[in-house]
């Protein structure tokens, strides 16, 4: 019985992550904090921390004004001007605002083996993708992606918690068991999946937001290396054949 | 048969608008521009028309950044640097950025008669929300209203367009003929939802946003003069009687 070893047999949903799973992203903000870095360390006081000012900043705005690149824009303006007290020329700012609607605008970069992996997953089982972030953004980026069609629903939601989840899956008439996420989150793509007694698998990416660390948990977390791992995890390649040659 | 004069029997669901239908937008948005020009004319070179460039970036921006009270904030930063050729002071900038975190987190005015409005119907079918715009600031206003218990769904979307509206009505499982929509923008609210095939009502706010201006169309709107009478109009006021006397 072949079949019955296979785990996707087990899901009826298989959810992916998106920035910085299927798609590169934090390194985009990477390069925008080095940027503001760059514009704005000739105006603050010497010695101060601008890059402490900046991310001090994005925490205190994320209950107002949620993730996502407008979010980081209207932060990186707001300790530019506070950083510095005012005296940050209006046409750095200028440049400041520029950065992130190149952000907002610039192509989608999948990272490897993104359209293998989600042919293969949703030849099997439905696929869906949940993420975090800006409605525009995220819609945008899903659009000009190139990899839409593999996926039954799109939820671009505000934080992804137990209730969140829980949520989607009453709306999809999924039960916990029968669901799987994957995502380079412990945070957000695996501890709340878990604490509604749903499947999760950790695929890490380089750069984590600091953000979405996070250093203890008790949980056995399933982590894979790659992507490209995903299909053979779930059951998808018959590679006991090639094992017993 | 008085239950046959009912309309509400003829709809599965009733659909309402949130801005400037259950409560007030528009009015901040308005405010916020008399601010910007009070805060920029000074620094802008004599006789230019801060308020249509304020438009004009506004219009540009749409379609990168949607719609939004982040999106406008970002436009203000972005004409106040662009109009003044850079003139304008950082702190300036630092109080257009600060009108924008007030309009994120300021308390809801609901509308006359919301919440007799949305028990009325609710009481009778499945009412629902829909509503473009910004996710972290509509779920904020949404969750901080006091009326979310009348819907069993809340649609946050990035455009109300017909096919936005059939996606709606597909996963509701709903047909376009047992649907009413009720808002205060006819190209929005009405002109889509007719478009495929559903019911919709016109309830005008006294300011409408210029983006939200149709100015001609050939369709044949209902158009009540206050949410008040929404309930009437769905039969739900058994109003014969006392018309009998």
């Amino acid at each position: 019985m072949t079949r019955s070893l296979r785990r996707i047999d087990g899901f009826d949903v298989v959810a992916f992550d998106a920035d910085d799973t299927l798609w590169r992203s934090e390194d985009s903000f990477a390069h925008a904090e080095h940027r503001f870095h760059e514009l704005v360390t000739p105006y603050a006081p010497p010695g101060v921390d601008v890059d402490a000012a900046l991310r001090a900043t994005e925490h205190a705005d994320l209950s107002i004004s949620g993730y996502g690149v407008k979010a980081f824009t209207l932060s990186m303006v707001r300790a530019a001007v506070t950083v510095t007290d005012g005296a940050v020329p209006a046409n750095v700012i200028g440049e400041l605002v520029e950065i992130g609607r190149a952000m907002l605008t610039e192509q989608v970069h999948l990272l490897p083996h993104v359209p293998e992996v989600l042919a293969a997953v949703s030849a099997h089982t439905r696929v869906i993708l949940i993420t975090k972030g800006d409605l525009v953004h995220q819609t945008r980026k899903v659009t000009t992606s190139g990899i839409e069609h593999h996926f039954s629903d799109i939820e671009i939601v505000l934080e992804k918690d137990p209730d969140v989840y829980r949520r989607i899956l009453d709306r999809l008439g999924v039960a916990p068991a029968r669901f799987c996420m994957i995502g380079n989150s412990v945070r957000s793509d695996v501890l709340p999946v878990l604490a509604i007694g749903g499947h999760a698998v950790h695929v890490p990416y380089h750069v984590t937001w600091v953000h979405e660390r996070v250093d203890d948990h008790d949980e056995d977390v399933v982590e894979l290396a790659s992507l490209a791992d995903v299909p053979m995890w779930l059951g998808l390649v018959d590679f006991t054949s090639d094992v017993a040659g």
